[in-house]
């Protein structure tokens, strides 16, 4: 059994288009991780190397903050959002956010029966005219849950960004009626570098109080982050996340995850070449016939309807992707700083002789 | 900053007995992680390494398993109390239980709002009259919560372990009295060593139904894990799990630490070797004049009543270790996978030449 | 300070027309209360007025039952949703459920974090394609929510009714999709009276598992009452009801209003009534030149818009009704056992005066 | 069925010792639910006899007051912990209190998981040297509960009464410590009458936030009530107390009862004769041969130790009475309102009687 691991070689990360969070580790996180691996620390934070990470990331964001640590944008979601509301609030986001739709009422359980309210609006965006209804929305009323929190997802779920102006329109629209501001950063690398602005410019000079600092998606290995700006949450944040189960022993390895993914701007360059990839698939794709490209892909996911024999075909030649949702036949296509120009370049390959191949030569039917 | 994590060297691991989690981690287990991490996989458990990790489980307890990996023993065991417990239930433990003083509520969150009902014993041992009288304990009276759990933590906090009939009596007064039984194996693998039983002996076949299964402090990095032998509650777990914030993505990270932990006996090795450096530490310390040893140390933990002045002589030589707990002037030592026999020989060294220093000429007040 | 009470006249039944819980309570529910006022019982539930009650109930449902006092309509509903549905389940109901709009998340809150899901139709009522869809939603799916409970409202919150068909047909779907059912019958006997059907064919024989049964709007004082017809649900209830603050230690008060309520139809009677003038309102609205009725006024509720120069009148003549929901210029006119014909035939001829006056003369502007 | 609620007599008064709860309702209260049946009130507490509750109250206590009726103490003290503490925090308390005796873990559930800490002492109440170790445990150590809240059961479970300065000692030591106060006042009427000081001494001006003001015990029918001095938790109890199922729709029949509770002193004349008929028959049981009273009574609780063949002496005589609580042979007789000297004479010869016989010729073996 010594060697059950390494029998285990996956997916070829040239066919692997399901996720970014099913690429691998970038070599300057692999290489941190192991040069802490022989030291010995203070458990649960006490050690060096969580010191430095929080000095790193206070400097990035030019502010003080907290930073916790945790093992999944799940847990950094629903921590930061029972922090920003109490039990009674209602937790204002778009139809489509991860909050509401893949985290199985983790926010619900973690804030003691908050209620989410969703918003729609336009590529993955909440609308503003909607966000100014919903913070209206019977406030004062005690039959009714209230209005306390405003969550973005940036980049979202579709794969736009907001821009600088829409995050502060619908932040002052927040800040206004006194609610506070989440901002589910699972992707905020890629929306930063599409954006071209400052940590600090998209999150708490923006309004945001509470940041899920997304690191296993672009390149990270076991860590995720909860960044405060906000320092009346400094304690009620701590037990949160020891009474969470979030608290971890040997934290310098989180740490040390933290500090080389911002090092050398590592995570700007894993960002913006995930970007990249999917600029160049999608670009290819927009005149690939029988092709239907679906939103802008500004960040690294790309949504486009393909012809079911192109699907299968896809699937029958060992390319892992999710299709089907948000509707039948559209694909979802995820590029990583794992992927390659080669892979796509395979990738567009293989769908154009698909679209071009008749039903009735698909290779999946021979 | 790119060399932060670099400069953090922290403690001389030859100096530290705070804890058997302020050691680093195996080597075997930093070369899984590394083997897997340019890997793609699909996410969320849904890879082969996850696949492998709880074949190698339920082969290593010879039975059925669900094997969950976690963040923390915390999350392990506040998430395994939960499915065994419902919100009226009483969780029945030791005073000094881990899940009493050291989680912050968490199994209380978890649960619902169970309580935890603290039972007395010697050696950090519930006693079985003790239980006894608990498990009867106001049973069908709607006014107070209703016996439903016996959590064991094996082996305890004082570094005592249970004998598989003490283990037997307990757990069958709890099944008797229609109890489920949750062991808290933070040092299960310092405990079975000490017993030279079976997994399978010390927990399912002694009516166990889930076990918190420690690693990191054994040697681990970044994972503990869920050992579930109840099947029906195969679905509980899984969705407590996710929206308890645990279903890592990057799974495969986490059920790689748990092959190369299993794979040739590094567990039952390292954790051999703390036991051996605690005996090695105790056995001397009872012939030390003006130390007075506390309890067996059957496990890797050893306690150790010392004169301030030798207490203050450690720190100022730069040693770490805690001390006060549970009694001022008692001092806890831990040893690890990564205490060198010359370490222990080296700390007997200093505290004999402390114990035989006079106040007036100790170091530190020169 | 004696008197204080006895100075607080309200508002003159003529003129309410808020809601039914705004009437006072049948002579023959205070005269159960004041025959055990001076009685001595043992508390708790465990007295003979309570053992009658669950007796009472049985026999009127036609089957063993569970029956807890509660004292409001929220928390029948959310006690009985916590015991049909885990911490991870999704409770189906209709965007318009009293559960979702007017509970500020009580649901939410007793269940653990389950999560509301809600489903349009037509006339307040589910719609089953919507129910076919909601059942199948990402079952098994370890990240979202699971579909656990249908709670339909009988009478629904616009005042239709659902018939014995299509209550089944949503049960039907429900059941075989492994769901429970709950009905929140805060009008369950304007509903009954409306279907001319048994207790037991519009619950248990239509699929219901637990019945929140409505007695304060219908000429009750202060308890309402959970019905559970599911056995396995016995000892959960129990337990839920007392952690949950509902377990009245002077419960033979809450139990005498249950036995009277039933006694001589008395129930039926007034919510026949209370129908019947909802039906002698709306009747002549709906000749009522300028206004326009909404809905068909099955059960007491009547929706119409109108003008609102006729609304002010209304309101500056005394009347008191809510108006705005669900939409700008629609009022609400809710009946109940207290409400004469005089008094409707009243307000009657108040409206067609105010609808035949124009906004010049209207007597509030004067 | 319509004569069910008349059949059941309950037991006769005279024989009634179990519990103050299990005797009948003033007269007073009784006339003031009747006299506002059949009022017409906006629901929900926006009623003219509720704004006239929440004024007494304020008048009473001399200070401005929030007034929620809830339905049960449980509901009191839940809700009003839960207002106090964060979910990390801890409430300390007597080991004796009915927060952790007797409400089946209602403040862990509505505290969202917070943890009761007991604390010993003499009589029902806490040693101040427990206080003081306790507010200082583990203070700002993420892996524990925080002290949050200190309750107080006045009158206690034991039948004493905390004097004014014995509240002080203990609300400084909170106070200077940083926690809230709060009053479980089941009883407080009982106690009020027993130190002859003013509602406002024995709470806010003794360090109390928060009161369980109990009404049910001493005469009361359906309703206790929370009685706020912070107005800083004004919204937050309300939004608590509604989505805890505690907003009585026709609040007014609860309104009324507390008005009528402390019109012309009804309250403190119940109390106080209560407490008289406990003297009556304590200082009778002192001279009794075989009785051995425990404790002070004074309240209307008391404890003595009986001979087994006179508790079951009286129990086959028909008196309904608690023993065995705390210990074997110790019957707990409770007085209230309803208790006349009469019934405490024929109690007190009938154990006379019993003490008197030989077990041969104990009727009950005939």
């Amino acid at each position: 059994m010594g060697t059950a691991s390494v029998t285990s070689h996956g997916t070829d990360p040239a066919m692997m288009f399901a996720s970014d969070n099913a690429a691998g580790t970038s070599a300057g996180i692999v290489d941190a991780v192991v040069a802490v691996s022989a030291q010995a620390h203070l458990a649960y934070g006490n050690d060096t190397v969580t010191a430095s990470a929080g000095q790193r990331v206070a400097e990035l964001f030019g502010t003080d903050v907290d930073l916790h640590c945790v093992s999944t944008g799940s847990a950094a979601n629903s921590l930061a959002l029972a922090a920003l509301t109490r039990p009674w609030g209602s937790i204002l986001c778009h139809r489509s956010a991860h909050i509401e739709v893949d985290e199985c009422g983790g926010p619900e359980f973690f804030s003691g029966g908050a209620k989410l309210v969703l918003l729609d609006g336009d590529d993955g965006k909440i609308d503003p005219d909607e966000m100014r209804r919903a913070v209206r929305h019977r406030v004062g009323d005690v039959h009714s849950a209230q209005p306390q929190v405003l969550s973005l997802t940036q980049a979202t779920e579709t794969g736009s960004v907001y821009s600088l102006d829409e995050i502060g329109t619908l932040t002052a629209i927040a800040r206004d009626a006194g609610l506070r501001i989440h901002m589910d950063g699972a992707r905020f690398a890629n929306a930063l570098v599409h954006l071209g602005v400052s940590p600090a410019e998209m999150t708490w000079r923006s309004g945001v109080d509470v940041l899920s600092f997304g690191i296993t998606k672009n390149g990270g290995m076991t860590t995720d982050a909860i960044v405060s700006f906000d320092p009346t949450l400094h304690d009620e944040l701590r037990f949160r996340v020891k009474r969470g189960g979030q608290l971890a022993s040997k934290m310098r390895f989180e740490s040390a995850q933290v500090l080389a993914y911002l090092a050398d701007d590592l995570w700007l360059r894993n960002a913006g070449h995930a970007n990249e990839m999917a600029q160049r698939l999608i670009s290819r794709l927009r005149t690939t016939a029988g092709v239907t490209v679906q939103g802008a892909a500004q960040a690294n996911l790309v949504f486009c309807a393909l012809p079911e024999r192109v699907i299968d075909g896809l699937t029958a030649q060992g390319y892992v992707f999710h299709h089907g949702i948000p509707a039948p036949g559209v694909a979802r296509l995820v590029t990583s700083h794992a992927t390659t120009a080669d892979a796509v370049d395979g990738l567009l390959a293989t769908i154009e002789d698909l679209t071009t191949t008749t039903a009735t030569d698909n290779p999946q039917h021979s």
